[in-house]
């Protein structure tokens, strides 16, 4: 009886903070100012000190308008000129994707700019963060970021990547520059890291602020497939990947050969975010010849398990011998949002118990406050970039 | 009464036509197929062989969804499964801008890719035309396109331009190369020539058949304004430009200053379309020191006037002297769609017949079949670039 006497209490206390809590989360602060990732003129989407989003559409003849950002939808509320508008919760800081659903269309809100990521081209918006001065626009030189296309036999397909070369790169014809390999995360694209993740400013402000070394960025597409593949697709209706290969043999071969680049390993990185995260650490454990720097972005290749790796079998034992890899890769980088869902936390916790075990030596980061989004990917760029080439 | 006659006949053939001509235009040819610049995996929109466009939109709560291209709205028809499709009539060969209109909201559809304008990033579709391969993806050396940020004092703003080098700039890093200064068109921005232009492929294309001389091209922003400008607008809510003094003062020295370029006035065009053909115009022949080639696409300087232009008023007198332009300028081109709609034929007629007069050599190339639309924009770069930096 005294137990269940606490519990009344304790359920009453809890019910009045939650209250409290959502009376507190409906006064909206009214310090709206347009996303900085708007189209040229246009005044919505808007963002608040809180990082609440109030998105605004003409739909005179809409029964129901709806914003979608983080897996929430929100009602809008319609005005007597048929003009819909309404506002989120607050959002983390960083950059989320979102749409609209105007009757049960999910459409592009016609106020943003779009971006690629979730497996789509849609609106995109900007929660100004605390740290937003490393990804910044400033008055320093710029490198420049290249569209380059590309044939590839493997996958006889049409591919591009981008290529960021910092600013000095067109002022010396001769000097060369160690090469990084970026990869996005699953249902991304080569467009993510030059744009929403801004590698590109990232750099450029660590070069101008000589924190990092001066350094090729090259972006590809981790989705690569024979012909022949294609229609044979696993659990997740995908086909066999074909990226370490392209990556191995056409991707570097190609940007050793069109930039200036110093082409060993131990002047050429390989991370990247997620999925990437997963597939490039494959890559350099397979080639170790070739690299001699891993980040690896929230992800790593004993996704989605938290089991204890079994170091023996993991990646065919490529990790049993940590004092060897000590003295091969030079910086073996791991990053993380404190916000990220499961399965990030255990499997990379699970990644991690490994590494101590076999006594790997490892820089871990944690992003404060983010989840598995664009900017606990940029601010593990902006760490990861600043530790590289200066073995 | 005989005439009168003959008229009423004539009038009754001409409404036959008329309905023989509606009837056969609500037939469907059922060979749709995807866009080729639909979002990756993306069914719709889809294009037939009579260059109708086909969407499909899941919307079950709407009440009528339309298609708006063209300046055409068509209704699509919902059914059982809340799924709205439809089809506009024939559209003409090339690349369209378009929208959905969802109870009242204009959106981009979620099923193509977005470009910017008509002063908005939005839906685009591309209807095949029967000269495509002047502008498709090859297997032949590909040039890089390269995003160049950069802070412009005179307009105390951030600007980008988008730079092409050809295939051969990155494998000889001593070669030197003519520049293309080319402008986009009015409510369109500096992404436009390199995406929904094709410029990079056009000129991959040429370049590999030997049919142009390797070339950088500068595609930057024509909207340029001063601070202490923005607030005095004109008639039409726009600033004085300050593009000209952009473009002497700071991107030209830029791009020679960055790339390989042969600074002289023989080694550099400069070209536009509609409101860029008029700005760049009046850049060369203010600037003749500095350019010897112009291109004219869709537009010409007493746009929007048709009337006979005063040759000794018309930006203060500089072609009163056909003779001495012939010497100065190698190449001056002007080209138009056979469908462009008022004012362009008319003003470009009227600037032809000036030239004409002062007897001032020109090329004049028709676009068939196109509007004031980026194939007739297309085909004016393929024909206009074959032909400079050839002297």
């Amino acid at each position: 009886m005294k137990k269940h006497s606490i519990l009344i209490i304790l359920m009453a206390f809890l019910s009045g903070s939650l209250c409290i809590a959502q009376e507190s989360v409906s006064i909206v602060v009214e310090d709206f100012i347009p996303s900085s990732v708007n189209q040229p003129g246009k005044a919505y989407p808007q963002v608040n000190s809180e990082g609440r989003v109030r998105v605004r559409i003409e739909a005179p003849g809409a029964i129901k308008v709806q914003l979608d950002i983080g897996a929430v939808k929100y009602d809008l509320v319609k005005n007597e000129n048929g003009i819909w508008i309404g506002e989120s919760a607050p959002q983390d800081e960083g950059f989320h994707y979102y749409q609209l659903n105007i009757d049960g269309a999910s459409v592009p809100d016609p106020g943003s700019k779009y971006f690629y990521g979730a497996g789509r081209w849609g609106s995109g918006i900007e929660i100004p963060a605390m740290d937003q001065e490393f990804y910044a626009l400033k008055d320093v030189q710029h490198g420049l970021v290249s569209e380059n296309i590309y044939f590839s036999k493997i996958t006889n397909a049409w591919r591009r990547c981008f290529v960021y070369t910092p600013a000095e790169y067109e002022k010396d014809s001769k000097s060369r520059y160690p090469v990084l390999y970026l990869q996005h995360g699953s249902f991304e694209d080569e467009n993510g890291w030059s744009t929403q993740g801004k590698a590109n400013l990232i750099l450029d402000n660590l070069i101008a602020e000589k924190m990092a070394v001066p350094m090729i960025i090259v972006m590809d597409n981790g989705y690569a497939y024979k012909p022949q593949d294609i229609s044979n697709t696993d659990g997740r209706g995908r086909p066999a990947s074909s990226f370490e290969e392209v990556m191995i043999n056409e991707i570097i071969p190609m940007i050793d050969t069109k930039f200036r680049t110093i082409d060993d390993r131990e002047h050429r990185a390989i991370a990247g975010l997620s999925m990437g995260a997963n597939q490039t650490m494959r890559i350099i454990m397979n080639n170790l010849d070739k690299f001699a720097y891993y980040g690896g972005f929230s992800g790593t290749s004993n996704y989605p398990s938290s089991d204890e790796i079994d170091v023996d079998t993991f990646l065919d034992g490529k990790f049993t011998d940590g004092e060897a890899l000590n003295t091969q890769i030079n910086v073996f980088w791991l990053g993380l949002g404190t916000k990220e869902p499961d399965p990030f936390p255990g499997s990379v916790g699970a990644f991690r118990n490994m590494l101590d075990k076999i006594g790997l030596d490892y820089v871990y980061y944690q992003s404060p406050g983010t989840a598995h989004e664009w900017l606990t990917w940029r601010r593990a760029l902006h760490k990861f970039a600043a530790l590289i080439f200066k073995d």
